[in-house]
C-alpha cells in the first residue's frame, strides 16, 4: 500500500476526482491548504508590496519577505502498490497546465490499513 | 514510532478523543476533510443527479458523476510502537457502527519526532 | 526525500515562514488544525468544568473529561535528505519559547516525488 499525496489547483478538484474514478479509484480525502511550491512568486504581489522589479534568484529579498502561501488542494489517496502508476499518470494528464503552480506529487509508504466497519485489514482495505 | 491516521464520522470526534484519553493517549491533531471511500455512494444525491438507479458496479455512470465527497475528521495520532494495537483496537470500538462511512484507519513510519520545547527526541518525544 | 511535519503555534506562522526562506525553504504547505501534546491542559478550562484541582498525573479525571484541543498550524516541508537537520534546526529555533505548547517536529519517509509542470521526479522535484 502507499499513500499518494497531490497538492493541485483548487479549480482541477472536480475534474481530478471525475478522472480518478474514471480508472476505479474512488477512495480519497481532500483538504484546503496554503501552499507554496519552489519557485511559485506572483511578482504582481511582490510589486505591489514594494519589491524590486528585477528579481534575480530564489533568495531576493522580494521573495524572501513577500512571498504568500496559495489556496492549494491537497488530495491523499490510498492505493495497492499496483496501482500507483495508473495513479500518478491520471494525476499529471488532469492538472498539467504546463505553468508554475500546476502542483506536486508525493508518492508514501503505508505500513497497515484497516477499514473499520469490516475489520479488513491490508490491500482488501484499500 | 508510528503515525496513526484515521478518518472517521463527525459525530464520532468527542467519543474517540475521550475513549483515547482513557487509554493514556492525550496527543493527535484533528483536521476537517471531505472524503469518501471505496464503496461510499449516497443513492438519494446520485437519483436527484438523473443516475440510473439500477447502479450495478462500481464505475457506473452515476457513481463517476455524481459521487460526492462527505466531510470527515481525520485524527493523527503519533504513537510509540507498542501502543499501535491498543489505540487501533480504541478506534474500532468507538467507530464501529456497521454502516458504510464507518471509515479507515491507516498506519504509516515516523523515523523521527522532535518536541520543540525540550529537544526530547525518538520515543520520548511522542 | 523526508517530509517534515511540524505542528507550531499559529502565531508563529510568518515567523516561521520568513526564517525557512532564509535558509533556501521555500516550498511548504500549512493547514488549520485542532491539536493537543501529551500535556497540554488548560488548567483554568478544566476548573470552570469543575475538575478537581489537585490533578496528580496524566490520566486524571480532570483531563479525561476536560481537554480541549488548540488550534494550531500544520506545516509539511518536503526536503532532501541532507536539509533535514538545518530545517529541523531553524524550526525549533523560531518556535521555542519553553513553554507547553510550543508544538513538535516529526519526520516521515517519502517514497517519490514528482512536479507536475515539468515531470521531474525524486530529489530534483523537491
Amino acid at each position: 500500500m502507499k499513500e499518494i499525496i497531490a497538492v493541485i489547483r483548487m479549480n482541477k478538484m472536480n475534474a481530478t476526482k471525475k478522472a480518478l474514478a474514471d480508472i476505479g479509484i474512488c477512495g480519497m480525502h481532500a483538504m484546503k491548504v496554503m501552499g507554496r511550491g519552489k519557485m511559485q512568486v506572483d511578482f504582481s504581489i511582490l510589486n505591489e508590496l514594494g519589491a524590486k522589479e528585477e528579481i534575480g534568484g530564489l533568495m531576493a529579498e522580494g521573495l524572501a519577505e513577500g512571498a504568500r502561501l496559495i489556496p492549494k488542494r491537497l488530495l491523499t489517496i490510498l492505493v495497492q502498490d499496483g496501482d500507483v502508476e495508473k495513479v500518478v499518470d491520471t494525476l499529471i494528464k488532469v492538472n498539467k497546465e504546463g505553468h508554475k503552480g500546476d502542483g506536486k506529487i508525493f508518492v508514501a509508504p503505508v505500513l497497515d490499513a484497516l477499514r473499520i466497519r469490516t475489520g479488513e485489514q491490508g490491500e482488501a482495505a484499500v
